[in-house]
């Protein structure tokens, strides 16, 4: 059982890179991350898939967690995504993140070769046997090249203490209800899937992960209160005024659209780590104009 | 075009870890390498999928790389593994590798956000613009979650100078006539899916990327043999000999199977590094069986 | 714009056969859409993949049609289902579900050989050119092996009169957010994917096409109320409860299932087609107990 | 064991329409089998995918089973393609094809519903129990819907007395290596992979299925000659030769492009039926100039 009791919305920054690109904007970093706060999210999630988590190397990785612990100040839970190829890569990660004041690690396991079910157990009982702060079972098969079944995470969960919830993102709602139901609704689930939020929500998740109240915070933040006051009305309206934008950021890649939407915003984050390269002019207005009806409220 | 000449059994090593599995045994390493040259192998190529070249970190990496070519001291041609996420980082490699006195780096685009076509192009053009060594383009949808048609590694290699061979392990034979037809066999290209060894080489390939001499080097040598000698009953022969092997190898995932074969063969070279695990008792008295039956020269 | 204004639970028969398998037992089919008109489904939808319409000869398939509508004798409106591989099989059935007094007929494009848009775009128009009444697109990848994009199906809607509503049964829910935002909550969507039943209601669905209510028409009905209502804890718990019937009737395929499952309930509706098989004993037995689950309101 | 000993060129014809596509143009069939036959087809095969089979109603492909049948006159075995989603469809037209003389139906499992093993079995079970003469598995997942593994196929082979052959259409080479594998030789298996064409020969195919020789019988000949005369430079050219041909017809698919370059070959066949399109004007010119190509002797 988890005693974080994480619930609501959980805002994913991205990682901003100075301008040559070759270090973390530890700055910039924090100030995302104070946003993130002070709009209202009730979680922050830093070096997610949104953060590139993938693609810094330790150091870096171990200075975006540092930075944004810190600035998150213990105000909300923060969770520090790791998303490594080996297990004694995501092991050092986890302690660093644990030392550093974490409230938990949500872990991906990237696979190279296939890994087996055996694999996937050894590897969640070793990251989650290092440290004694909760562990979110990651799936999200289109970046990590992995599908966890809901069956075997909810087995994880059973298995290893600290394994006590899950971020769903394959975008199959369905694994949601099997999720629900293997568990009687006990385990605390989170989507991951940014066209899911709505529906999501009213499936049984305990929150929402996702990098949208970067860019539109209110909209984001007054779906979840919507949907938890009952409203479904309210719900179904500021879901269809901002699922343009939700389709928009997860279809040309979360850092990439984030890091122009940011910049629509007035705020520098930076490009994306190549190979990743910038949105181009032609999809960058596009999004100013998704943005512009979100703010003016229209659907 | 391709200066190198690369033809034949390009010979794939493990990468040997110590008893802990926390550094890369190079002696180990110096060892195998040696073996293959003296095996006959007409090029080696360590750090590849098989070495699990993206499980290391960047100081692994770097003494693998100088170790193999070290080992081979000229012999043959050494093409160096590159299976970065990030295009500084393989860049990075690229440029050790040149230093160390490889003949040519085989680069591979690792996705974690999908990459389109104007990032994977931009990737090759700033990996081969940091050397003046050939490159390999190596396309293993697969493992590396991006997939490169024909015709876009046909147009990396008319539009960058260095870019100048392709190995395609998709498992589609159609890939590979497509290759030769769209360069009118010009384009050297290597095969790197072990069952369509001999199909491969039939249908123009310049050569077979394959980590199968680490236990079977006669019968694979002498399908190259005798598949350039037009003898091709033999090389029927020899395939359907060994083709249990090569089937087995790649289904288990070659680190795994290949690191347990060498066991059996006598030659120590650790486990594969976690999450990966060894091949269980199992599967590994099967693939003795499968060794046995091509030692003793049975279909 | 649909003049029928279908709403709520569109309930799907099987196709009862004689017990020799070999003629449609029509005197079961009328028993079997009495049942679920009197157990309050909104409207009857013969001839569906539940109904095995692609299993019949046309003589078959004529007479399942004309029994279904003489069974409904206009209580509610009947939508017949046509799953033909060419265009004028679908003509023809088409124009005898009006003659025959059909309130709709619902088009799958069946493939053998791939269709390009051009194709789809033409069968469509040939068969609803045909007649006057409502035709109802009907997506469903997994069974046709052809998939109709949102974009595709609001096409043909904008360009055929008659063309008017879509069912979307692909299993994924962001294709029905997509349905409502290309057409401003316009176009009459149906979800054909048993277990978003709840989501899509929620998603805008104006209804459910659905065999459920051959087997558990309370709970399935009640699902529809509660939503309508505005009741969603009701809602969600009644969807909780008949939830796994549904995962397990769309897993084992649903003319096999449903039959047996009629069978269970003491109606006799023999066997699917062959090679369709019965459902074995373990899984009949496995059935048994998951409805007695819904009957007892267990979860 | 197959008493056919079917070896080599088995050409596929297509099934010409009379010109408002309503009727078989049985003349036209029986002159294009004629053909077939006088350039050397070594068997021909009547109603497979390119014959359009699936699109006939039973009346139709009685008649093209017929003449096709009357046309070949015994000089060369006929092979009868039956693609049928119910087993007494299947079983009738087998009947059908025996008592026309047939020396072999080839049987392709449709699936509207997904089959298991069981249903599998059980079809081919009944459809040869229901001959004397032999039965050819027609594995071919991209139009039938259901893809049958080569443990699967030689396990039917095993247990039906009558089913003797194997048509491999899924294009992975490695599937015929395992038809060889699992048989140590001894199940004819043919190929219906156009683009596999000279890789499946030297694999130990006992014979290529295809359309091509409706429009380059000449090459198609020519390939299956040299490879048998172990003249393996010739086979290459030639192959090379006609790829572009083969990619072609696949791509577009068989029915529509054979009967386009017919028509460019003076030879009338209608078109396809609908909703297949015939080709557009565009791809008709690249067909032409492809097989001026072939006609030229140019690679």
């Amino acid at each position: 059982m988890s005693a974080l009791n994480l619930d609501g919305i959980i805002g994913y920054p991205v990682t901003p890179f100075t301008a040559d690109g070759e270090r973390v904007a530890v700055d910039r970093l924090a100030a995302l991350v104070e946003r993130l706060v002070a709009d209202g999210c009730h979680a922050v999630a830093p070096l997610g898939s949104t953060g590139e988590s993938a693609y810094l190397d330790e150091h870096e990785w171990c200075e975006a967690a540092e930075t944004s612990i810190a600035a998150v100040a213990g105000r909300v839970p923060t969770v520090v995504g790791i998303a490594e190829l080996t297990t004694r890569s995501a092991v050092r990660r986890a302690q660093f993140a644990e030392r550093a004041g974490a409230s938990a690690v949500m872990v991906l396991p990237l696979s190279y070769w296939r890994l087996d079910e055996r694999e996937i157990v050894r590897h969640y009982t070793e990251v989650a046997g290092a440290v004694d702060i909760e562990v979110m079972i990651y799936n999200n098969p289109a970046t990590a090249g992995v599908d966890l079944s809901p069956e075997l995470m909810v087995s994880l969960v059973e298995k290893i203490e600290n394994v006590t919830m899950v971020k769903e993102s394959s975008g199959d709602l369905g694994r949601m209800h099997r999720l629900f139901q293997l568990t009687g609704g006990e385990l605390p689930f989170y989507n991951g899937s940014n066209p899911l939020a709505l529906a999501a929500l009213m499936a049984g998740a305990a929150g929402w992960c996702t990098a949208a109240p970067c860019l539109i915070p209110g909209a984001t933040l007054e779906l979840h209160r919507a949907v938890r006051a009952g409203d479904f009305e309210t719900a179904f309206k500021v879901f269809q005024q901002q699922l343009a934008v939700l389709q928009f950021i997860v279809r040309g890649g979360l850092p990439t659209t984030v890091k122009a939407g940011l910049a629509l915003r007035g705020f520098d984050a930076g490009g994306p780590r190549r190979p990743l390269l910038p949105l181009d002019e032609e999809r960058t207005a596009e999004l100013s104009s998704l943005l512009a009806a979100v703010d003016a409220g229209r659907p």
